[in-house]
């Protein structure tokens, strides 16, 4: 989004304060709708989960919360019995200081595996940030639920639903273990939008299937995913209840897009990103083998270090297509890097393309990878980011 | 192989020359039976191979070969006519140096993909070859396949097979883009012993399952695996036949251990590696699920920058288990690390397991991953190697 915009939500209030489980950084997010918000959530869908994953999955399912509250620095996850209670024990002191029922807060934590959560350091959280709630404190929780980002991930948008103006805005945290099977993220969109919690799970549902779920930074899918969406109903349009209702396909575009800008943005900010990376692949036979290529290409360690390194390799990217046992016609793939042709017909297209290609490569800090494989008409899209030593750094060198 | 070991088999001779398609290194190998030789080959599945493959895989059906003829710097794939042309006349040079028919000889080529064979330096090369031929030639011709390798790779064996004292010995190439679905490998195995071509096929086959197949660097399968295996019967024995023939067990089991330990070189000097890694599954629901969990804790981005990093991070081990949804009890569930063991019981074992791994883990440069599962009864092993800045050094600086 514009950097200097308002992200704000008529009828939430929000705040990311310090309280000390990272080192002299924000580490705890509270967010908080003024009155009932109809909710839904979508999950990751590993066998390893969370105890935040395990607790949140339930409450959304009642269709209604009030709250959100979130840390970084320590996941809670593979704690046994323990952790079972520190993510109940979390949410408990959240809706203590905001006034609801324990059971209408979401708990989400972000970070080491297999630590205890510090929960006196939560205790203090919870009430500094209680005490900070206000309309325009999103930004700052979106930096309080930062891991590795470099930068907090925000996206705003304006839309009329039934008549009326309505707010959609969602802050999000990347930066490694990202493919969401469903992107370790956390990310959590708002709106005053009035709307039934079946519509709004098919919405996300959708949603993130078009955008978090087509974003991989190492293939790598957390424990911790969780993506929840809250409508408070505050702009007084008629119900969304189905796809037939008053202005629902507007409100779809618009937070498929929010989605679609927060999963971009994690791989922009990919562990030691220099590039984005939008890998199209085109005239597959299915649409399964389409986004098969596309994952594979997206995920393949010596089509990212060329990418880093702005080396025009197009034959690993074949290399890697092939290896899927995908099905492709050589004498008509095409592969384009950085919009250059650089193989067509069967045949690389010479010295010339490659040498322009390398230049794109090295200037851009947004690359596209356009392949068509010549065997159908099938198509998929996902986004990625190239592998430098910054991701190796990062995770060699600190417990992540 | 123990070092100074001299390798070679009787009947056979070999050679491994410079012809300039590399600066300044060996890039021809050439391998020669003085007699007609069953032969057997496994090749990669990938749908997009090199010219040599399509050529060699055709040339193995017959059962019967004289020659192999190999070059490292270019790996002749995906330049359309030109590049079967090409195969084919490397071929036929090899067989004129050697005088056999040009169908007697099976070709591989390895190295940057997209850039045409230069047949010029290929023909100065196999003349070299061909008189240099030498039955101690097998070790330079392991140099003469290298590209990223840091070593040659070589096994051999001595095994009775029907009365008769049987030589098994092989040569391999590896290093990047080696997840053989089949590993980019080149393995030229060698043997006295008189089998039929059929029998070579299976005993070949299971090979390659239990130690190529199994071994990963980047979950990257080349275009130019090929595995060869050539028995020239020089050793007297009654041919192997079948399962039932007389040393047919003994052999099967030489022949598995060439290609283990080959295929443990291949993780040992994996690109940019300091560590081979071995994963072991036990306690998974399935075969196919313990394989599944293996090969996924191999090709972790976040296990392997651990590994190089010394770090305990058994959190990541589970995360990557989860994530491709396998089934696994936490609370029954074990992690071990360089034989320590840092999660059991649904729970962390605690710092002083953790810091005596990451002792470990530092100090040795063979290290093993140990996941139980609690889930079922089938087992699983991978081999592998950490992720270290070398490897985006080695496939960002260099076009390879």
């Amino acid at each position: 989004m514009p950097r200097g915009f308002a992200l704000r939500v008529p009828g939430f209030r929000a705040a990311g304060v310090a309280c000390g489980i990272k080192r002299g950084a924000l580490d705890l997010a509270l967010l908080v709708s003024d009155g009932p918000a109809s909710v839904a959530g979508v999950f990751t869908r590993s066998t390893v989960v969370g105890a935040p994953v395990a607790l949140s999955r339930e409450r959304v399912r009642r269709g209604h919360a009030r709250a959100i509250v979130a840390n970084s620095g320590c996941s809670n996850v593979a704690m046994g019995a323990r952790g079972e209670r520190d993510a109940v024990a979390m949410a408990r002191l959240a809706a203590a200081a905001v006034g609801c029922a324990p059971e209408e807060v979401l708990v989400a934590s972000t970070g080491v595996i297999g630590r205890p959560l510090p929960l006196a350091k939560i205790r203090r959280g919870v009430g500094l940030a209680a005490g900070a709630l206000s309309a325009g404190g999103l930004a700052a929780a979106a930096r309080a639920i930062m891991t590795t980002d470099t930068f907090p991930k925000t996206a705003q948008a304006r839309v009329r639903v039934g008549g009326r103006a309505v707010t959609v805005a969602g802050i999000a945290k990347g930066s490694g273990m990202i493919e969401p099977d469903m992107a370790t993220m956390l990310a959590f969109v708002c709106t005053d939008a009035c709307a039934s919690p079946a519509f709004l799970r098919r919405a996300l549902r959708e949603a993130a299937a078009a955008s978090f779920n087509r974003v991989t930074v190492d293939g790598e899918t957390s424990t911790s995913d969780s993506l929840f969406l809250l409508a408070n109903g505050h702009a007084g349009n008629p119900e969304l209840r189905g796809p037939a209702s008053r202005g629902a396909a507007a409100f779809r575009t618009a937070l498929r897009e929010i989605c679609e800008s927060l999963a971009r943005d994690h791989a922009r900010d990919g562990e030691g990103a220099t590039k984005l990376v939008t890998v199209r692949v085109e005239g597959a036979a299915t649409a399964g083998e389409a986004e098969c290529a596309a994952r594979r290409i997206a995920n393949s360690l010596l089509v990212k270090t060329a990418i880093f390194g702005a080396d025009p390799n197009w034959g690993r990217i074949l290399q890697t297509v092939g290896a899927g046992r995908l099905r492709l016609r050589l004498p008509r793939t095409r592969v384009e890097l950085a919009g250059v042709t650089v193989f067509r017909d069967g045949r690389p297209a010479g010295p010339a393309a490659t040498a322009r290609a390398a230049a794109l490569l090295r200037a851009e800090s947004e690359i596209e990878i356009r392949v068509a494989l010549g065997a159908g008409r099938a198509s998929a899209r996902v986004w990625t980011c190239d592998l430098s030593y910054g991701y190796v750094r990062i995770n060699a060198e600190y417990t992540t």
